[in-house]
């Protein structure tokens, strides 16, 4: 892949729900899609418990590591939402309450239904910038490159757009699917030749099995979109050679 | 939580199409709903991309953290599988053909059909112990306290029973949900009470919103059903003071 610009991130999902199975994460997939129209690559993600020093490490680390860290789950109310005030420590920064998100959320709720409960939701580094909530009121907030949202799926859908502005990416990461009735045996050595000889394309070869046969998808990525092209072109020649049909993409 | 008896795990989730958000990760609420059964908890879960010294660099740390980790993904027969050769230079052990694993593979297939490609699902670090598969023939592997598993979903979850005799677990984790039609802020402050007296139970809220309507969902872990009906009791007799009705279960 051509590294020369690439802006990366890295995903850490907090959270026991996800680690116990109950909860099968569906925000790293929302949120590296979006990225990825953004010129952003996620290059790792992290599932951690609910446990202070494991966010503290993990986030720490990762900061470090990465142009961007996202963070999902633990921003609510209950006990069991320590996301805030461990990126408080991590980043030696005051947790207490943030003026905007109480007033913000202040104005949300109505009067006499701004609880002990929801007041917690403005507790967070009190520098932070905040990330709007057009679902729910409650904001998620940001401290250099780290990005904290909730873990609610279609909360944190409806706050990206939000977080557009704060971002710098780079070239948007084009991607292209051939599904192909074959097996991955047939076709894997005139794809390794296809991908020796197109080394900053990232393709990708992924089994299916829909309506009862198996077939191939072949996934083309990179932010060029003529080599995605010249990519496309030499896996139909030897598609063709080979008699593979192409069935309908995904 | 009681940690004294605690065998813990790590999932290592090796492919790019999850980072690019393409496929969205089912093996990882799977395998740790398998591994709770058996009294193992998974305690972080990574996802990395297809690069071999990320791979080697990852499992290197996790199998010296965790008492268990369990690969997903890269064992096919594709050049971007690269889980086998990447797993053979973590531990040092010659890449190779495995003669147990070209065996059932020569076996699997029809006369002529073990092409280049299917042989190479049959390379391994050569003293690996294999993972039959009954799905579709090529078998996982395993080395020491690591286990490498294919990432298909359906595959991996056939090769679960294979796998028990090799892992030594702790008590069963047990799980219990109780759904109610309130909102978090409502209780926050009664069930940190519960947790607090419980310290060694493991108390999650979720929120969750379903048939237009919104709910919490309790999940109490423990090895010990006693402990977890000692907390039911507590919050069954703070949503009796507050009026809040208990609805259907997952």
């Amino acid at each position: 892949m051509d590294n020369k610009k690439e802006i990366n991130a890295a995903i850490l999902i907090i959270g026991n729900e996800v680690l116990s199975g109950r909860t099968k994460d569906i925000n790293t997939s929302t949120l590296a899609t979006w990225l990825n129209t953004i010129g952003i690559t996620v290059k790792e993600v992290r599932v951690v418990p609910d446990i202070e020093i494991t966010i503290i490490n993990t986030v720490n680390e990762l900061r470090e590591k990465f142009n961007y860290v996202f963070t999902t789950g633990g921003i609510g109310p209950t006990h069991d939402d320590i996301t805030a005030e461990s990126i408080s420590k991590a980043f030696g920064v005051k947790y207490g309450f943030h003026k905007e998100a109480f007033s913000i959320l202040e104005k949300y709720y109505k009067p006499g239904e701004f609880n002990e409960g929801r007041q917690k939701m403005a507790k967070m580094p009190v520098t932070s910038n905040l990330i709007l909530n057009p679902t729910s009121g409650a904001p998620g907030f940001n401290l250099e490159n780290v990005f904290c949202l909730p873990g609610v799926p279609s909360i944190l859908k409806s706050m990206l757009g939000g977080l557009k502005n704060s971002l710098i990416g780079g070239a948007p990461i084009l991607s292209e699917t051939l599904n192909l009735r074959t097996v991955e045996s047939e076709i894997a050595k005139s794809l390794t030749e296809v991908q020796n000889q197109n080394i900053d394309v990232e393709i990708g070869s992924y089994p299916f099995f829909r309506a009862g046969k198996l077939g191939v998808s072949i996934v083309i990525r990179s932010t060029d979109k003529d080599k995605i092209e010249t990519c496309k072109l030499e896996i139909n020649r030897f598609i063709k050679d080979k008699n593979i049909e192409i069935v309908e993409n995904d």
